[in-house]
């Protein structure tokens, strides 16, 4: 009967108090149909995987905001019933991503919070790099925070230019904002969608069969609720949908794209197209690319599904090795595990993934995987494939080494634990057991997305920052002390 | 494995923001004690009685602040687990009575906040009659609110004074604030107990065996961890406690006390001494004033358990005639039910207290009860018993009519809900189809406390409101209308 | 999503199969209703304090037979959508009494079974005395068996006789049974209500406004559904009710009636007719002659609410000493707990009663309790009073010593761990701390009932038991050793 | 607290207690290991693809035998608290296949009972088709039943036989049963595995590092517990695992070996060997001879995944034509689902799997299936696909048409449900709305193995059954009439 917040709430003590990592999320927002929050389960559902430990709806009728937030999934947050009391025809949702152990029901969105009788929503996705000095100025003024999002200060900072027309006050506040946000924002009868500048993170929009809009992060929300896509959001776009209709404001710019390109690398799904590129296809000419750049003879080219698939088709279609499927996925692995026996020596691996000994004996295979962060589990696999005689183990990724952190939205570990950035790219080699050891270039890499290089933000591979950070945000929210903007991209 | 948060949200358009009930709340604090929180949880459970929608506890260990918060009954909300993740040696932990259908896990206390890297957790039993001012002030300098607590304006006020020093802030913050508060504050590293001038809500200090204090809201809770009462918490009290130890504040008192005087009618626990006298022996001495004030001729005198108990005991000595415990409590009723069939009509009351049929039968009855609020509960208990074949049903009560709704904390419905505000006293007794109905005076419930009468708050039964609300709040809060000040309390 | 059966079951080796405890149940079953499922649900729920580990509901609508059972309280194992799909006209339920640690689904009743075709449901309160050579003679003839319950057994027996007439397979089946039972049995398209020849638990016969007819352990489960009383079920009945109506039967019948006694002593519910004796007034008589036999000089007399309130208010009316409620009972205590500090001593008693300590200082008090099983909760309340300063402690037994265990379904301790089979009264006394302990005498507990001495099994207190259990079954059932039997009742 | 079993469990009527489909299942044991629950679990882990209603797992330490079983999956059902309590070196494990609505706990294995003392659990893979004479045999001679299991049926039989050795009694078993089995039995101290004559389900003996054995459905589950395969337990085999090792007797054997193709084509996991044959290489042999039978001329070739994944390989690397994965799956899936809004036509289908548009556009694109069953499924495939613009939609599929129920393990719907015993190939394709549809045919699918075609059962495509079933089993069990043999293969 009782529904206790499942985890202890860890309030950090004020010097660290922005110190925690940021997290990826997903956004959907609906004007206009009868059952939006309906339609944003069905949106947040298809952005479940850029958010996994959250979910929220918040919903309007035009009279009453209503909303359901909770831990876990989204089919495991949300009940038949608890969309049925959702009611309204305006809605905005959100997903979040847990990369830490400590998940806070505090810190769900969206965020909601009232001011002077006006109830605000607001999801988010992105980062802000000024986050710390915008803080600093609001709590010298007496604002008090109950959680350590972003979106939190984006209400505040609304909140003190209520008095204008809602237009202007959001010209405002997001001229004081800097960084990564693509952010959802839902009065009782207005939903807003706002990119920033660089468009760092996709945000979409799209109508549904009754004329609806959705604005949602990734086209595959679109394709489930079966709505067409009309454009994406611009970079630096105010997009304000009410009973009026739609109507677009642009925030001041002096920048020029800074699209994520990593979101094609590994973070956006397949079916997605992601700043008007089909990611399936970007992915698969990263393995053709690579079949090119870096040539290897072997009997086969393997993916550990699913992350590696459509760089390993290109690569095979491409090199006329034969793909194969030599690992075979668990499909019932869930978040709770029994601690395996200590005779178990290869049961992290095995457990979501087993090679097929019979197959893959005294072969030569070569491994397609998208990118190698910390190293450790690409390691597992070379360990487990050796394990079993798998003559020959080569390696390629679809992508450069990732070297540094990024300050927009995706969260790496710090620039000690990425193993790019800590070693070269034969200590790499002879670290995960490989016999030969690839990165796509950075060239190859912007080649696939057939998109000019100057539109992306490349900043996890060159540690070109195209928005710099807050001197304290490098130093406090990321953890890798002052010198962090300084460290190099080492040579492959 | 999710945990969503069980009640889907509802929030108030603009202008009923402030329109919901109020609630009754205990609150329970510790310095110094190794297991702070597991000291709390046990006060919490001895008062569980004044709140059983919410329950949470927030600790400190001088440098971190941790909270666990959660719907539902203290043993409910937390595990032992829960509780060894609340390490520190202070803490503060509130229930909370759940009056209205929704229960909102945003409105759970204590409230916590951080402002310029200093966390606060605020603790509330009471209610500000000034909320609505306190509210429209901080709204107009800024501050958004995430929750309709009073505890949220309370953090307000303070963060505004944090760069004086706390004891200042804090007197300067209660300045501006008006009506009934018990009020616990935690710092990291400081544990504050607040009382308003009138004392409308009780608050006592008491001492553990190593030394460590706790403050509470009524002495059961120190019996159950085994604490010597030391003092109550006077009116208009600060009181400080840390690692210099105990010191004491004075906000400015223009003000006689206000002692609430239905803690002693019906919501304090009868174990418990409140404003320095024990509630069980107010409670007979009501039953044995009643049977001088209101002689009748019966059989048996008999309460419904456990609330009439204590009167009906004090009536049957004085008067000679037996007391009886002729209905049977139920003691597996929980709180979600089976719809009854058609055919059991006196299933309400029957689900939890059966009444002896072959004891019953042909005799004549005194019900003791301790109020009467909207009747209905009374209504039915007496046709069950008139449906046994009881020959005649009398009534008495242990306080005067229940005519005036209260501003300070008790939860009770409005005007033209209370039975007693739109009926004569023979209107009552013919409502509830008794053959006679008594109440006690308002002179006999005072000799009954055996204190002066300027020393209570008696205002649900005379109307004199010792702390006049603002006028929205009696509009907005209390939803009885311009007029209810005025609504007259009529005469018996 | 996943329900597992909560607890691990045990199965034990072969020797100890039938080496656990027996339990007290309650049942009821329900012909011709059209929501029999719910009526047998409020039945269960009025039957509740029988037993609390598991519940179980079977039904038929006269084709289909439906189930569902399930570890914990009535309302926890049954949902309105269970009930929902329990459709049918014809009902069986029962609750079961935990005693041990363990509690195991594979024992929850009604136990369900098929043979031909044809399928059983029995629901048993009481115990079957000669369980283990029944049981070895059904397993030599290849019988196989998942349970150690008694039911189970009885479903073998009648198996074994389904080519007969079903009156004529109930009595050749009872024929074989010896001990106590109140059952019911189930087919698709009858109830059958049996009451062992000694008729040692309680079973009654009553209707519904509809003309429906109930079956069940205790009479307050009619007065929640509000039937009307027709009788008891007698000893040696065997009554089916089916659409011709309501027949009976009669068990050859050699045997006095063996009605419990401890029934009314302790385990029925006040508001019940037990062997058609009210058991509120036989309890309140007990406490009148108690005060006869046992005169004490004292300044109040006070229960441990609620077993010690009836007699408590008996002894006070005829003592004239006056009754006081001296002891708080906190209504939300639950089954699981946190545990207390070391230096919360008196822990136990207090988390569910406080006694008051301003009111019972210095007071010279009697306690009555209903009996003393093992002593060690009599002797916690003891240390509570001393500790708070009450001056004198008496305490008074409303029963005679218990003695002896249980056969016919009562699970008391084993001898040795009941302390009046160890101790003499004055070893009692001092155990327990008191200044003077009294306990009813036998002659005193049968006049309390009304009904003459040889109509009862007082086995508990004389050590006379009616039916004479196999000798496997004291040596292998009740672990008292070969001389339980013999183990003489020490005169007070 | 309280944990009912979930579901309402429905009894059936006499005359269709038999009426219900069968399953498939997983079963694993160990012997020797001192976490033998713990091995056991992962070993059900791995074969969690061959039932996912319910688990169980039983364990003796040689005294005592526990068990713990549960509805849902594997980590659903059991915690590391209950694996703890499972103590043992021997244990038999289960995993049981939901084809129908309703799922049982009493149906959950292994099925555990006691006769004479001795406590036997046994755990079923397989159909038998004698089960109901066998039944009707024991019930004339007084057996009761509890479930519909098989396994409870072999329990009775070997009840009867216990007065002999254990090694005779089993012979004795077995040589009464007909049909489908590979059997794990477990006592107190022995680990028994007994596969039938025909060998239909697979089982296989491995051994673990520490000596102890392992005997489980399929080879996956020795690789995750890191065991050595050492050989499959041989048709007609009973292997004996105890204290004195490993010995092997042989049922009467006058049947030759019947391995169940569809393994191969469906069931077992790819990184299985199965009948001596590795699933993966197989499966890409089905798609390699699909390729050389029925040349398309298409784009690209593409399974759903994950079911024609390897077949596709095959095909492609065969043809030439290029494989992609043009349906995306959504990993978030979970059982429970909301239901769409109306206008999501294409929800069943996208939900899980959703189509490229802007790839998949205006190509000729060729589906690989493993089989069609309904066609409901494929159906909404390849709607779905021409909503996007497919341009053409070819479909191979890696076995000859399913026209035939199985009586030995396989739950296919009925005849009447199997589409390709009710229409032609060309009526399928029409059905379908596809360009072209091929099946493989009999000799390739045999090919494909690398065995000779007379070691297989191959009824469900040809209709010839190695061990014909009762003919009550055919109608009662399979709901399929008394001409279900004769129902005659079509031609393709």
């Amino acid at each position: 009967m009782a529904t206790p917040i499942p985890s202890t709430d860890y309030l950090p003590p004020a010097a660290a108090a922005n110190d925690r990592p940021r997290e990826e999320c997903g956004v959907c927002g609906i004007y206009g149909h009868p059952y939006a929050a309906k339609i944003t389960y069905f949106g947040l559902f298809s952005l479940q995987h850029r958010g996994q430990e959250s979910a929220g709806i918040v919903v309007s009728d035009g009279e009453q905001i209503r909303q359901h937030k909770g831990m876990g999934l989204v089919p495991e947050v949300f009940s038949e019933e608890d969309l049925g009391r959702l009611q309204g025809h305006l809605a905005v949702g959100h997903v979040r991503y847990s990369t830490t152990g400590a998940s806070h029901i505090t810190n769900a969105q969206p965020f909601v919070a009232t001011h002077r009788g006006s109830t605000l929503a607001v999801a988010h996705n992105g980062n802000l790099v000024n986050i710390r000095s915008l803080r600093d100025e609001l709590e010298s003024q007496g604002s008090i925070f109950q959680s350590t999002m972003d979106s939190e200060v984006v209400v505040h900072l609304l909140a003190r230019c209520l008095d204008m027309e809602l237009d202007q006050a959001i010209v405002e506040t997001f001229r004081l904002i800097k960084g990564a946000y693509s952010i959802l924002l839902m009065t009782k009868d207005k939903l807003v969608a706002v990119r920033d500048p660089g468009g760092f993170r996709p945000l979409c929009l799209g109508r549904l069969n009754n004329g609806s809009y959705i604005v949602a992060s990734e086209t595959c929300a679109l394709d489930l609720v079966e709505a067409q896509y009309i454009r994406d959001v611009e970079p630096g776009e105010v997009l304000i949908i009410d009973q009026q209709g739609l109507r677009s404001l642009h925030l001041e710019q002096n920048q020029p794209p800074s699209f994520c390109i990593f979101e094609h690398v590994y973070f956006a799904r397949p079916d997605s197209d992601i700043f008007g590129i089909n990611v399936y296809q970007s992915r698969k000419r990263m393995g053709e690319i690579l079949a090119r750049e870096c040539p290897i003879e072997a009997d086969l080219v393997m993916p550990f599904p699913d992350s590696g698939n459509y760089a390993a088709i290109g690569y095979a279609q491409a090199s006329g090795i034969p793909l194969e499927m030599g690992v075979i996925r668990n499909h019932y692995v869930g978040r709770t595990f029994i601690q395996p026996t200590q005779s178990m020596r290869d049961f992290s691996v095995r457990v979501k993934l087993n090679p097929i000994r019979s197959f893959l004996e005294n072969k030569r295979v070569i491994i397609m995987e998208d990118s190698i962060i910390r190293g450790t589990t690409a390691r597992s696999r070379v360990q487990s494939l050796r394990g079993i005689g798998v003559k020959e183990v080569h390696m390629v990724i679809s992508c450069p080494p990732t070297r540094n952190p990024c300050y927009y939205g995706i969260d790496f570990p710090s620039c000690e634990e990425l193993v790019a950035n800590q070693k070269t790219v034969e200590q790499i080699r002879d670290y995960l057991d490989l016999d030969t050891l690839y990165y796509l270039s950075l060239e190859g890499l912007v080649e696939a997305t057939g998109a000019p290089a100057e539109n992306f933000c490349k900043a996890c591979f060159d540690g070109n920052y195209p928005v710099p950070p807050d001197r304290d945000f490098r130093k406090n929210v990321l953890g890798c002390g002052g010198s962090t903007l300084a460290c190099p991209g080492r040579k492959q």
